[in-house]
């Protein structure tokens, strides 16, 4: 029987409670339960982005380009850290929307060939603006992406590997080997993944990837996001915009374009230092819990919600399985929108809406307490029986 | 006859001289002639990064987003105010690289029929890596800008408005004027402009444009850049990397993608808040300040500059015509890399190199004293002189 006695024995038992004072966390009766939508903020990026402004910008200015300038690739080991990638197979660059920009034609280069994509007709927005951008410019087709899909003549599908709304985890060994085995290509969006549960790209086999920091790896809003390339590509990676960030004497400035022959290929412009900053600060922070702790008590988290949700009545499509949920919950209800703006107005707890029905809770395993599961759910519930 | 002395009276004198306390500068005795590089910290800044890290982030979490989504064009209509456009025509986002890539494919677009685009052999490197990157993926040809260059067939032109190893200013409404008769566009990149000399893109005919924050305007390493499209071309914007930030109903999640009919149109993924928070704060102190004063103190830098390069014999291919010059000079000189390091490391002076014989010295005129331009150049030319 779920009640707030057992949440509150919960956290006590719970061997990352101490990450919590971690952060920084003005109000403790908060129940933030949108931590997959905007992490919160590391104590460690405040002192962080303070050195960085006083010290490095206004201090050593422009010196402090010299070590600036590696930083994608420096924050990318960190977060290859956190994916299962090896040393220079990640760069933390740019935004989720631009990666998978490139990301798609990294592919179509590799498989020239191929006329056709395949996204999801569900599949997060922005990926399918992206996909369905490509191959309107370039007279490609897009093939949704169902469960029967025929994959001899696709490039690439681009797959989330957790749903945004259900949570969902999607077998990504299993369509890898089936892509692989029809010569597509996969790019994985792992923007509600990292951070939330284990993964290891090479063990998946996984070549093609991005993602966001912002969500569980609590990168600050709008923190840049990530490239994987599999280094067994790296010499291939072809892609549309060149910048000189790519380039391999850069500041040789008169050569033609010549790039590295490494995953700066991806780069383009100046990296945004302070949101690079904070993005690193967030990463960092989840590399040194480590990604068994983390999605352990992340899996704690959802199994306790899923008590919980069952407790009151309530309506979930996220999955009953641990190995196949990530850290957030679905509720369904027809009125989601107004329950949500509800529960932030006058009930202290913040939650997200995805359309038409759902009710999303984020549940961050550095920084969710099992009672603010039960409070969140608690009177979400009482707000449905009205 | 230049001194010392009158660099003392200059800065006595100065109008803007009070603004340098505006400024973090833990070293008042370091000569800083690198602003066009990487421009001063604004204190506003270092408050503004505190209060939206511990209240709007740390402390609202995920509500703050109600009024950072907007901040593209709140801190593009401030941008506006620098280079004299109206309200709503200008983004800032992503980077200067990123957004020559976009601009190229609008100005493709408007242009279908044309199949030549046109850069300079010696324009800044990004903007060429840009342009003949899409030429290549696109099968188009680059002509290279040179003085009698054919435009009939030519659908856009990149350009700097200021060149960066000279500081030349090109008649930017003479030649908007010879394109557009010849119906070509013209991408005019203000990077090395905005901030550092008055500008009107509707005085001059400017259609596009685009240019970075973090040099003149002060903006922090690494912030976002923008774009500028003049309000009759707005419905006509296409360009190829479709994002969630485009889209009308943004938050509609399952609808297919209808962008905004305005400047929006140019957005991709979520704003890196951090650096656009930062990217405000120093385009704000410029709008606060007035263009018009700003290139009154940097035609004055650059006036008393040259008098002091004169002085001491130095030889430069900055123009004499203060009209025509932005606020940066280059020193020639074939040890320019060792004359850079040797300034750096022994003499407190941060200058810029440009390969192959370019030592660049940046005026900024919110924070370069006349006594910098006199130390600076002064202890150049005691290296000089052996």
């Amino acid at each position: 029987m779920s009640s707030r006695q057992e949440a509150e024995r919960l956290d006590r038992d719970d061997p990352l409670a101490s990450f919590r004072a971690e952060f920084v966390i003005p109000d403790n009766d908060l129940v933030y339960l949108d931590g997959n939508s905007l992490g919160r903020t590391p104590k460690a990026t405040v002192a962080r982005l303070k050195q960085v402004v006083e010290n490095e910008w206004a201090g050593n200015l422009i010196s402090s380009w010299d070590h600036w300038l590696d930083m994608p690739r420096v924050v990318g080991n960190r977060m290859g850290s956190i994916i299962g990638s090896l040393s220079g197979e990640v760069a933390v660059h740019d935004s989720t929307t631009l990666n998978l920009y490139q990301g798609v034609h990294i592919a179509l280069a590799l498989r020239p060939d191929r006329k056709v994509l395949a996204v999801a007709a569900d599949e997060f927005p922005t990926d399918r603006y992206v996909v369905e951008g490509i191959a309107h410019d370039l007279g490609l087709t897009v093939r949704p992406l169902e469960p029967d899909i025929d994959l001899h003549d696709v490039a690439v599908v681009v797959r989330s590997v957790i749903d945004y709304r259900t949570a969902e985890i999607c077998d990504v060994k299993a369509f890898t080997s089936l892509a692989t085995e029809a010569g597509a290509l996969v790019l994985w969006d792992l923007s509600h993944t990292a951070g939330a549960i284990e993964f290891d790209v090479h063990a998946l086999g996984v070549e093609l990837a991005v993602g966001c920091t912002y969500k569980f790896l609590n990168g600050g809003p709008g923190a840049p996001a990530w490239t994987y390339v599999s280094e067994n590509l790296h010499s291939q990676i072809q892609q549309p915009i060149k910048g000189w960030f790519a380039q391999k004497d850069q500041f040789d400035m008169e050569m033609p374009f010549a790039p590295h022959d490494d995953i700066r290929r991806v780069l383009l412009g100046t990296p945004h230092i302070l949101s690079l900053i904070a993005a690193e600060e967030g990463i960092a922070l989840s590399e040194r819990v480590g990604m068994k702790q983390i999605a352990a008590k992340g899996q704690a988290l959802t199994a306790f919600a899923m008590q919980v949700v069952d407790h009151f009545g309530l309506t979930t499509s996220t999955p009953r399985d641990p190995q196949r949920r990530g850290c957030h919950i679905a509720i369904s209800h027809p009125r989601a929108k107004e329950l949500v703006a509800d529960l932030a107005t006058h009930h202290k707890v913040l939650a997200d809406v995805r359309p038409p029905d759902i009710v999303r809770l984020g549940l961050s395993p550095l920084t969710t307490r099992f009672t603010d599961v039960w409070d969140g759910l608690q009177r979400l519930s009482h707000l449905i029986s009205g």
